[in-house]
């Protein structure tokens, strides 16, 4: 998990910065004879795709992903798979500002002081384009997992605004600019973004992500648990700072007798939890319950309001960001999250039946 | 990385069940002729040690360690250095009802699943015995990072009941059996405990880790984040339910001004932050800042209260533990958390000069 | 070092089929601030070129090769660098025989085999095509070991002719069409080859590559020692059967006393090695000598003389490769085993600076 | 892969010195309820032991293994199986010579460069003691292939003195101290062997290993093929200088129509290889034929005869080894290259099924 590559079998690499003449990456891994096209993957990028909304980023790109390699007639063929995505809005703009300065918060200081060069134009390597392969190579991902399993996610706080669990609705997701559940925490939040936008100001968020349909047995002990990587893949997203898993920092308040999810038996032989605290996830394995995670994006850190700050050279300076600006970089991680829940359930499904080929697809008992 | 080992250049690989002989652990990829013996590491073992306390479960062993390779004369060669524990505690015990049964939120029943067989004497791999490996291999990380770069850890919250900042104290953690920087909130917690414990239940609790001198430039874009990696690190601790940064989950809260870690110019050339929301990783570097890092530990899965649950046959059952119970397994920890730190630092540390052999040190500016 | 992907902490994933639009790679780890531009990759790919000269294949490619990341004004900024070929020449042909039946010693039965799906055309993800990504991601290694870092290669014998070590020049390679460092040698073997090419058939080669300032301390126990590595490496490129370090096969059949280098100090301090049998490697790790390795490619498989074969469908046919024709695949190998070294060193250089940052850059006695 | 560890998804880390307390190693990834036992693996260890006859060295060890992990009621249970060793043999004799002085060919003078430390006691980590666990790691990985796999090996060439395959008996191995197939040559190379012990010499050796009932489809392109691993896996076995598939260096001095391995069909739908120059593999991918590889083992450079060397204070000195001897150390590599070949098929088998777990057991067309 080193570097730019992500996975042990189903691997992804990637490569490419926001001003560069393209973005990429390489899915390998990926079993035989699976449908592919880029009809598979271009919905998710449109999804992720910014200047969708008011709401977030004016960066107008296409976003037109090309598979390749890796695929002959429609079908893949167990070699590796390159994406690759053009770079079209690359605005000549003035960069002499953003060259020398840092914005707090942002990974401009940072690339400095451990590469002494940076690639500042549009954040280069840091800027959050990169995750439109996270989103192409999640939509490969989806494919090795198959039709039975389901990942849906949503922004599930604003600013510290939640939504009502009561009034949670999966539909709804896909009817609003914020990829959020509650329709009236969305009315709520499209009144908060304004006033932001207006101000030049931005809000962080809280993304939930949910996988439906995962078989048990899915992690392995000791550091290849299935949280453990998902902690990791989820905290590697832009501007993430916390990782939950099912009740997450809430369970920490619970009581042993409280967080226990009780089990009986369901007619046709599987196990029936009555509730599911653990989020899907007992020492690190999968139990077949849905797998529940949520993260937490800080407040976008390129903002119109100015901050103090110093520059390559060690001076004192003011910085303010100028031009686009997005006032919550939460809304577009929502896709990125299921991204990466997508792809790492789908390594460790590849590492499960390596090891365990004859393992059964649903929590039933006696095992076998 | 992968099953059991954790780590790309500073490598741990853990091995051994709660009621096996031993366990161990081999620690690859140790720099050489750094000073190094028992007397290293048992002050951290004893730190981690269950008995010590009312609080804790009460098994006794000495936990003595032996180093069985990669170190002649008092210092390490460069070569593996195995790290021995013999399991001296291995109660001959009824083990006929744990075998069957599957304690409801433990690793009980996603063994069966996955493997169809589960060493049940003591939880076996899934015992939170492992991680005295973890904390044996982190005290040689700890040599590796240096006297300079100072790790420490604090049990900040315990079912819901938070210390109060302004009472922080890191002296007072050494002087309570909670790891416990608030005298107030320990005493508070050890009334709470005493309760728990009578009524056979048990409780969550989050701790907080901080890694001071910590030089910029440790972690890599994309995959390879410093904080990802840290993520997974600390995920991978039994219990453990979410993983935050910095201001983690509170960030997500706040406004982009207010989050922004303000800088200004120290007189010595490097950067004074005014602030630290970041918990000193930006872009999944390191700034130069402490690392702050915590986790939400769930309550103790193994509780004295019966609850519904089934057995391997699939036949609904009452489980109940009985003897040994350890009512806030989040003490404990404490050390594991530290330890996990350390590690991920050393590697992080080994990766970075390796790439970056002339980085600086410390954050100053400019770069050179 | 999985499936596409090469290297530990230098890491090269590449990509790309024959027929398809485009080959690349990803290069992952490259220390940043250095010099890179096309200019220093494209001689080393106009080397390996076909269609040069009518002993190798006929394909007529420019291979252009293309930064698309991780450079910024002619200088590397640490973060992957992807490399990039069209495909220019992918003639429409018929391919429903070759679709259809597998050459005798050829990978087209395992693709089959394995995968149940194959990339037929022009061989696919087999085919020697993808040794460009090798050529061009040995460039930038060559980078990364600096200018004293010296690795050049030679084809030291055709079809059991060898070349005759007494007769031996380094600019006698670059002179004729087989990098032949013996001129008498490379006249017998043109007009073998003129011959081989008449009569439809091909064979086989040796390639030796030398790496001149090589440090010592490159390599390390047991698993990532330096002459595994490399013949990993050398074993993975097409055709290839053996592989050999310093006498290799040769050392068998000597005595210990004849094996032995002797050792006598320089006047500087450094040791005077009294001969190189072991090819510059020791327990693994490198010594400063000259590091010397040698492998065997066989004849090409795709020749123009019918063979008894069978068909995807089980059936006993006879094959025959018809339209372009590689009598040598050998030749071409030289600058593909000069890659493969120059990868494999900057990586051991990265991983010993990463474990052993103050050590010494010759074999210099005491080593302090 | 790195340093101490072998292996992607059957994962082998080794660790201890030659006159440590112990060796042991960690075998990970095994899948469950496979029977194992200390019986399963002795016998290979007793196999390779020191002492057995008087052509090899005279140390007198047990070498009893246990397992100390991984295994419940005689079944794998999934998690890391721990091996163990106790080193009973430290004679504690006076190595100051051997603490200052480097032995030609040996790795003493590398370690030294490499980490300005080195375990001088008996070779420290760079003994060929390291064997006994591979030996030990590579008994698990025929539990993993199954009954069907069967792998073997024999000495084919002493001192350059082959044995005849007209001669070979796989019985004959078992009957003389050489694991020498050909009687006649066995009786040759006693009387040889027993010279160059009388004369304080040593001598290579060259050993050719077979695996018998491998399916096909094991190994990936491009950097995961199973001769680059076989590859690299041999060569990292102590004092080899060249390994070889199928017909290796041989290969390249034939013609393409001499090489190609022609295909009819067998009446029970296989293909019927009618040669098998390849050595089992094409493409880097196993063709279901006997997986043949060969490997050459330099004398060993402990010898008796004095040598010019140079000590660690870089003055010149005179060597000459004392004590334990042994004339061919190729000899006791025989059972190592069987358990590396082991090791290399039980990854690769997981690897394969992971990504193909529909694929045949046998190389029948059509594939379906």
């Amino acid at each position: 998990m080193s570097h730019n590559t992500l996975g042990h079998l189903f691997r992804v690499t990637t490569w490419g910065e926001s001003h560069g003449p393209a973005i990429g990456c390489v899915v390998d891994g990926v079993p035989p004879r699976l449908a592919l096209s880029e009809a598979d993957i271009q919905p998710f990028l449109d999804r992720r795709r910014p200047g969708q909304s008011k709401f977030v980023t004016q960066r107008q790109e296409p976003d037109q992903v090309r598979i390749l390699s890796g695929v002959m007639d429609g079908l893949t063929t167990g070699t590796p798979i390159a994406l690759h995505i053009e770079n079209t809005d690359q605005r000549s703009k003035d960069y002499s500002e953003i060259a020398e300065r840092f914005r707090p918060g942002h990974a401009d200081l940072t690339y400095e002081l451990k590469y002494g060069i940076r690639d500042y134009r549009g954040g280069g390597r840091s800027s959050a384009r990169e995750t439109a392969m996270r989103v192409a190579a999640g939509a490969v991902a989806r494919k090795v997992l198959g039709p039975d399993v389901r990942i849906r996610g949503a922004l599930v706080a604003m600013g510290g605004d939640w939504v009502d669990p009561a009034n949670w609705s999966w539909d709804a997701v896909e009817k609003n600019a914020f990829f959020c559940p509650d329709p009236a925490a969305a009315a709520r939040w499209e009144e908060r973004l304004l006033e932001l936008r207006k101000s030049g100001n931005s809000v962080g968020a809280v993304i939930e992500v949910v996988a439906e349909g995962v078989p048990p047995g899915l992690g392995a002990p000791i550091y290849g648990k299935l949280d453990a990587d998902l902690a990791g893949a989820l905290m590697s997203i832009n501007a993430v700072k916390g990782v939950e898993i099912g009740d997450g920092f809430g369970a920490a308040a619970l009581t042993g007798a409280e967080n226990a999810d009780e089990m009986r038996m369901n007619p046709d032989g599987t196990v029936a939890f009555q509730s599911n605290h653990a989020g899907g996830i007992l020492g690190g394995i999968s139990t077949g319950q849905p797998v529940v995670a949520r993260f937490a994006v800080k407040p976008t850190s390129s903002i119109l309001t100015p901050r103090a700050s110093v520059d390559r050279h060690g001076r004192e300076v003011e910085v303010q960001t100028r031009g686009r600006h997005d006032p919550c970089v939460g809304i577009r991680a929502v896709p990125v999250g299921e991204a990466m829940m997508a792809i790492v359930l789908a390594d460790h499904l590849l590492r499960h039946r390596a090891q365990n080929p004859d393992a059964p697809a649903t929590a039933r008992l006696p095992r076998n």
